[in-house]
């Protein structure tokens, strides 16, 4: 069984252990909850100060083009576009995933006009389910969305289908899905494939180039650390972007949005799906976190989550043997950054471990989620977390009455 | 003539003089474009670092609810609302202006099922045009989107016309359209009423209640100081909220977010329009820059915005007779809190009072346009503004061959 001196060595020839000192995180606590909300970063907090006391205090308006606070939108999507593979050019830092969502589906349709079909699956996230439904609605043609169990969906391809959309790493149980093999496959029929990278970009390693994929977006709130509600990015392949009209258009997208012209023209690229100013504090906290990812790569992350995650599973299995269903798949090729545990008082069980500082989520009806972050977290955190797990487990904390009514959000 | 001293004993029986001093604004610079970007104040700053340090680093994810991160876009929405006339309960601060008008916009059409059409202004902003377009485009019916002349909106309404949509201070002239009129001119016909206040919330007092406005929205970093890019509001009259359809739903939206549901539904009010997890950084900003506003009221900011135009306008007229065309209204009724200045050679002219330290703006194809805002601005600051454009003007310092390429923001 490996011991707390194992992890401590473990964390000693860590290549990313000199990053966790980057972050603001309270010693008495072992947060896996970063692939809900990544924590505060000295880069972050310091950015932010620069934008509000230099660059908008000081420059001002004149700031729109001192500080490039025009260009940000493409300049940070072209810092985010290594995390997903993408080439420059490719990816674009605005708004929120639902309305990048709304706006890449709602112009992608128009590119199969022959087709009627979306399918998603019923596990996707809910907010892609709502705006998927939403969109097809006001496709300007009859569109069916399919919502299906995952396995069902390759029998489902054919020539009906326009475009699939799926979150790549589930939000509950942490399953990868085959980013190569499904979007070849959405290929073969003709379609179109739209990939959520929500709980993938700064999680896994991602090739959209190499995969061939279409569309994607994701998050910047949870492994990039970039703060609550953070501005989130698109992908549009390149070959694709010139065919695609952005349906939320604005005046930062228009090709001379300082003629103030009546008709709307789209600029080139990826400015077009550009529709307002940026919230430029909000970009700064990303343009802030990005520093930190800068410093390491994809495969290193990859070979220490996938690490820390063997290890958790294997404490759990170990130390309280049979009293979770361990639902994250345990072949690497299909697990994310996360490890999902099932329990009938799986909320209760949250509960009491956040009470003894051991931040994780829970997820209805019956998941403990945990997130493991390698730039923060340690082999030794690992381990004391199962030491508290092992603890609320053993003393039945989780009856406590007090966790008998659920708080809204965990 | 009113002297600089004339101005002096203005500004020491200001009862808002005193606010000048929470905002963080440099000596040398007169800052007459607060109406395209206001300055930062110590509570904005104050507030994004609060949230950094405390809510979102020490509290992490556990703040969605210990720090009312969930609840901020209705209690935002509750403290802009008396902004603008309006009650508890029908003003949300999300996303941007352009995202909320097309929210709004979709679901007001669905409320006028047998109308076809959209009427707004050839003047209005450009986003405005672009979305409404856009809009329209999407609705799922013909909508034929009118963009007529101001002059010819009265002769156009009739009981085709489903809904007008005007920006109440026109960005380029500064003229206020009659809110009071025009809505009743609308309803008159069985139209809707949508108001977009960019250039009035904060500028001017509204009263949507009083005026029965159906529904308006507006932005958060103009006059109400919270930052480039900062979140928009919008505003629903009570009596629809139950009735419309947020075309552009997401998880927060929906009745029990926490419960992943397959199929949404609606939450009631104005968080069915709540779309994404707010940016809460960018929310702080506004919730510190809300606070400056709380110590006073429009009525007070009004009179001294009038007063401070009026001066503006005397003085121009008075130092450089015959220079320029006074584009705003002189009639106070019709006037917002800007002023527009008609010259051939307008570009070069704000290049060379901005070298000078007077920041205005330039709009398309001959506007010098110059905001007055109250809470910082001084009846000095508008006597030295004028002394500057004098220099400017009478040295024609504007042939100056460096302003002879434009800039693309100005």
């Amino acid at each position: 069984m490996t011991s707390r001196l194992d992890c401590e060595v473990l964390d000693r020839d860590d290549p990313l252990s000199s990053l966790r000192k980057e972050f603001v995180l309270a010693d008495e606590l072992i947060y896996l909850d970063g692939n809900s909300l990544g924590p505060v970063s000295a880069a972050v907090k310091r950015r932010v100060n620069e934008v509000i006391d230099s660059e908008w205090a000081t420059g001002l308006v004149r700031s729109w083009n001192s500080a490039g606070w025009m260009a940000a939108p493409t300049a940070l999507g072209d810092r985010v576009a290594p995390l997903i593979g993408a080439r420059p050019g490719e990816v674009l830092v605005a708004d929120t995933l639902t309305f990048l969502i709304a706006k890449l589906l709602g112009a992608a349709l128009h590119l199969r006009p022959d087709r009627h079909v979306i399918i998603t699956d019923e596990a996707n996230f809910h907010s892609d389910l709502y705006i998927i439904e939403a969109v097809a609605k006001r496709a300007g043609r009859p569109i069916e969305v399919q919502v299906l169990n995952r396995k069902d969906i390759p029998a489902a391809l054919n020539d009906d289908v326009a475009l699939v959309e799926l979150t790549h790493v589930d939000f509950r149980t942490g399953e990868m899905l085959d980013l190569f093999g499904i979007t070849k496959a959405v290929h073969d029929v003709g379609a179109l494939m739209f990939w959520d990278f929500a709980h993938s970009a700064g999680a896994v390693p991602l090739d959209v180039t190499g995969a061939n994929v279409d569309f994607a977006a994701g998050c910047g709130y949870k492994y990039l650390n970039a703060g609550p509600g953070a501005p989130a990015f698109a992908y549009i392949r390149r070959e694709w972007q010139s065919q695609m009209e952005n349906p939320l258009p604005g005046w930062l997208g228009h090709v001379r949005p300082f003629d103030f012209e009546l008709d709307y023209e789209p600029a080139t690229g990826m400015q077009a799906f550009v529709t307002s100013s940026p919230s430029i504090i909000a970009m700064a906290a990303l343009d802030g976190s990005l520093e930190t990812w800068e410093k390491t790569t994809m495969n290193e992350v990859r070979t220490k989550s996938l690490a820390l995650t063997d290890l958790f599973i294997e404490l759990v299995e170990q130390r309280v043997p049979g009293a979770f269903e361990i639902v994250t798949p345990r072949e690497h090729a299909k697990r994310g950054s996360q490890v999902a545990l099932r329990h009938d008082h799986a909320y209760a069980i949250v509960q009491a471990l956040i009470e003894r500082n051991v931040i994780g989520d829970f997820r209805d009806p019956d998941i403990c989620r945990f997130g493991f972050t390698p730039l923060y977290l340690r082999y030794v955190d690992v381990y004391d977390a199962v030491d508290v797990l092992v603890d609320v487990m053993n003393n039945k904390a989780y009856l406590d009455e007090r966790f008998s009514v659920r708080n809204p959000v965990t």
